[in-house]
């Protein structure tokens, strides 16, 4: 998972938290008027964080539209299990 | 932080994941109708497996009803600096 750019999307993975911080705000810069923030398991709570360092301190106008919390069934490729893995939503818009 | 009870609310911390779903379990088998979970930081990813371990499997009726982020700060007790962390509410209810 990493910073892919996808209908409005950023899906956060391993980078640093101001990586997507900085893709919101290229997107937003562009005109960009919705943004959601999408991350799986532990990355969540960097999306936390990243929607909040955005909304708090970078582009103030910016409010959280809504959080969607759910769950997506991930296959394993080497044992070819499907395990469940909680993921997280987070729309922000202008 | 641990699994403390508090006006209905769960607060989730460093303990496995299934502790703070047997606590919430317990509320709910005690007729309790709302349940409020609560993270800060890295525990916020163990909230949202919680939040959905309850709802997807052990009980059928109960949804998620409201889920919100917002920033806490927090005082460093040994350097007496001023953290901000990113807190979540999940909100459960029958």
């Amino acid at each position: 998972m990493s910073a892919q750019k996808q209908n409005n999307t950023i899906f956060v993975g391993k980078k640093p938290v101001m990586s997507y911080v900085m893709a919101c705000l290229t997107l937003f810069q562009n005109g960009t008027p919705d943004i959601t923030i999408k991350a799986r398991g532990r990355a969540i709570s960097k999306a936390v964080d990243a929607a909040q360092i955005i909304t708090k301190r970078f582009v103030p106008g910016v409010t959280v539209k809504s959080v969607d919390i759910a769950t997506e069934l991930v296959k394993n490729l080497e044992s070819g299990a499907t395990n469940s893995v909680s993921s997280m939503e987070i729309h922000l818009c202008k």
